[in-house]
């Protein structure tokens, strides 16, 4: 029933390469089927001023899609002159996505920021970029505790996120483009690797949804994000 | 235990005063409690063009603070020559939440834009904006009706929103500012009249929930909408 | 002969009410007729870099219109991604009038910023907000002296301004939207308390005058002038 | 007792130099003592949206000052992305003016504009812009009229402008820069060659001023416009 | 002598891999040793205003690096709100340089958009860009004359870019970054297959060049642009 | 064959009016031909961020056209918010080829700000600029030397800059307007005085050109540069 002829509660492929560029401290690209992300963490030694002096460290996102990784071509933000609300809302989310899991005391006083950009687009961008962009984050980490510069270990559990939504009627996990593109209900859960929430966005247009299905769709989320976990866990090993 | 001395499941009063300003085919001045918002709403000819030819209406928002609404001054968005992040998520918010309760067909080919601008920030703006937003929308639509611009009803049921969060450990409901600036974890519920779910916004920053917790807030919320759909629905009588 | 009954030289009723919004040191509500404007002062530490150093203080201004202050809608200035023309002149204007009446060694090495925001246009919204601004100047000088921090009063005599212009081949005081889009010949005076006069802007779009009509409008602002200014001191009182 | 030695009611040399560059319809280099500004007419067949259809033309301004212009560098306005406070100021005062000059039925349904670009300033750029500008309006017209596009001469009279302002406590006429500086209260007078009125904007920092003073101040405008209006004439001859 | 330990005249290993992305009419990633760039082709049917009813087709292109593609992070340009002057100077050369190659005829009222991305870079991104780009231009036109919406083939040979400098006293032949941040001198070459020259760009910083040199380094450019041109066609073989 | 008549080695007739206005350093209004661009040397005591402390001093250029410079008016920059990918180009062109000429230790930590803006266009004002721009900046150097503050002469030979094309076939030396627009191919050629290279920017748009060719534009080139450096020599005697 699902046009990819997945089971409801079936994720697509997922890998997740890393050392993708050379240049980064972590560096990722992560396919969730034909969706595509580069991910890099780069380290700074500046914090925002809001935390100056605070000891605190900070983690921040940024997104980008370049413009033919979609179907039709999207303006260039850069040459637009601004990003739109979409873009902005969505590199909000996986800065406080991730920051959730980083112990920001551990961490000390310095800045790791992921870019996101989306190589090649077919749904759940947004979570595809957290997932991945916390593997370029925990490459970053290490190579800041195999220096010495961090002692003990900010990263108490990964961070993953996927998406569920009602297609057809029915609560799926994982939706590609066309189900997105039709699916009444849909948003995203983004989770530590244990199943603890740290964000859910549920969202309709042209529908409703009810406690029963919600609770339903968080089931799905939760066993989607185990499966993300490992294979974050499998690709940093 | 909550500094405004409130039950965990206590709202703040609400106010709905209707025809705060003249000009405007809905406006409402809405107040929780210290939370003051004036919302507008216009009705426009011309829909956006993806929907051009369509038959459908659209019901759109754009939010702002003034520059002193909250307790120091914030850069007036005018000046600093774009609508920062928060904004543009609030916004789009409004949009989309307000669209949920209505019938797009019934509407017809018309927009109404709905300005939620905040006078006095105190906690729970969006929600705020969404609830007295529904009630400017609802008074513009009864001009298109009275007028016999519009026939059938294109507002089924009430719209509104309201947060919740967990403060000190426990599950409460409507934060104001002291609290929202302290809760690990907050968000926001939008849902129709009866307590069916339009958009669920919950996100934890240096805390995690449990599908517990989440459950809880949950019935907070449905509490909370309606009773705010009661005060709508008493300040269009 | 004028649209809403009034004589040539009677002002709109005048209404100022402070306290209108709680974080602002300085808040206040002025309505004339149907022209409603929010002014808030917010003292600030800093001074803009051409007078740091020199211990002299410094009060500017910013000016905003809702969306749907107006009969139709204009597009919101932070969206459209900056200030127009009209509000940056007015605002500029706003700030000299409030600078004229103030002794700015008394004031000390600090700034004060005025915030006017029109919730409801009739016409005149400029006058208004330099009237109501000071008011809200006054307010928060007066904290500042209240609280020790200001010894000698820094603000010798109120600023208040009307617009006069010439409609129906007549001088009139205090134009209303109607007579202001007819009018030929329109403008507006600052003064002092004492009729010292500060800006006079008068323009002619579609006309001329005459230096003998230039000083019949001087007299009729002569005489709205002061009756503001009995209002502001009322208000302070 | 001025620093130039002038007169109190005595113009700096005025020279006008038509055809100074080749493309425009209309282009003069005016000369206000050491305030130079080349001014420019373009005749363009399209008008603003709000007139279109309705027979009448549309005179609008622009204006800029080179970055060296000036006694210190300014910065470039299209380098910094736009155009100040200032500017905007100014080229709305320059295109008002001049179109109280204009017939717009008689122009027929056609822009013409006028760009002012300060070369080398001393005071006065506005003044000498409206001055200059209208003589390039001027030649811009002739050459409709020569080719039969325009029959009735849509420029009733000249409108020039100068400045005038309280220095050292004397009311002096044609303010250069140093004395601009100094000043407590100057402004600019716009004004049809036989004297009637079309524009007044006299503004104080620092200073007041009384309608005595004011009357003063319109003689010696009377008188300068009255010079600037003959050698306009000459220009053109 | 190189740091790479490459002979004066030997290029990088070349790689170009079609079809790297799904959506795009054309998608290449392109390799010229450390430096990778993305291209895609996307084929639409608007042309620019300025050839509307010519008959004749268009191509341009856009270029973009990815934050984290150099070895410390720039800033993302669709954050800054602006492209830098960089980035506008390489996309005018890419669009410009692949125009040269295309009879404008036979491609018929088309635009033919090329997106160069550059997701690591190792110096020459510029002309890996124009290099790939072609590529990608080649296989949406082989669509296009596929599908019979184009019969004649407007790509009469490849066209191809390499960069020449003077490193160490020396002509060499496709600078890496090492190379490029110590040269004094250097620049691209862009030709067709066949070594028809196209543009020429050489600039030195802190260095100037004689003829003679000018004419080895035009050498070294004819032997590169050929190498690359064969990578070419057997790409899209 | 030339529309101007000229011999295919002509260069247009050039004229350099130095202390063309009085408050810059260094001021120039260079002509060639129908091409007249002021430019303006601004010395100013900081240096840009990345030689902060080096030693070394710094020019740079600025690059505008006054809207009505050309035979259509064109859109001013200030007021379209940005400047185009032209002027971008063009500006960047003229620091880098004035910089070449640059003995940056001589200079001493300071920067020189050259602005080139063209009162009247007819192709080649990037060349005149360079040309212009250098004896600008030889004068401000004159200045800093006269003063005591720079003492050994940091301008070893002057810059200057011609045109060179394909018209008709045959290779010409300084184009204009009707030649600039009618060529298949056409460039820039920067050179020191003596002929050293210092930049070459040649580019085919719907031709291409061969190796000889280049030659041949190459010894027009030399011939141009030198009887420009000659007039720059007259100038500034």
């Amino acid at each position: 029933m699902r046009p990819s002829g997945r089971d409801l509660s079936e994720m697509r492929p997922v890998s997740i390469e890393t050392g993708f560029t050379k240049h980064a401290e972590g560096s990722v690209l992560i396919k969730v089927g034909d969706t595509h992300v580069l991910c890099t963490a780069t380290i700074e030694d500046r914090v925002p001023p809001f935390i100056k002096g605070s000891g605190l460290g900070w983690v921040t996102a940024e997104y980008g899609m370049l413009p033919r990784a979609t179907n039709t071509r999207m303006r260039r933000e850069a040459s637009a002159g601004k990003q739109g609300g979409r873009t902005v809302e969505i590199q909000r989310l996986i800065g406080r996505s991730l920051r959730a899991g980083v112990d920001r005391v551990a961490l000390g006083e310095r800045q790791i920021s992921i870019d996101c950009d989306v190589l090649q687009a077919d749904g759940g961008t947004r979570c595809a970029s957290i997932t991945g962009g916390w593997v370029a984050l925990r490459l970053a980490v290490n190579k800041l505790m195999k220096a010495g510069d961090v002692i003990s270990d900010p990263l108490v559990s990964p961070v993953a996120a996927v998406s569920c939504g009602i297609y057809a009627g029915q609560p799926v996990l994982d939706l590609d483009y066309p189900e997105d593109s039709e699916a009444g209900v849909d948003g995203n859960f983004v989770m530590l690797g244990d199943g603890r929430l740290i964000e859910v966005q549920m969202s309709a247009e042209g529908a409703t949804f009810s406690r029963d299905q919600m609770d339903q769709l968080m089931s799905l989320a939760d066993k989607g994000v185990k499966e993300l976990a490992a294979a974050q866990q499998a690709a940093v090993a």
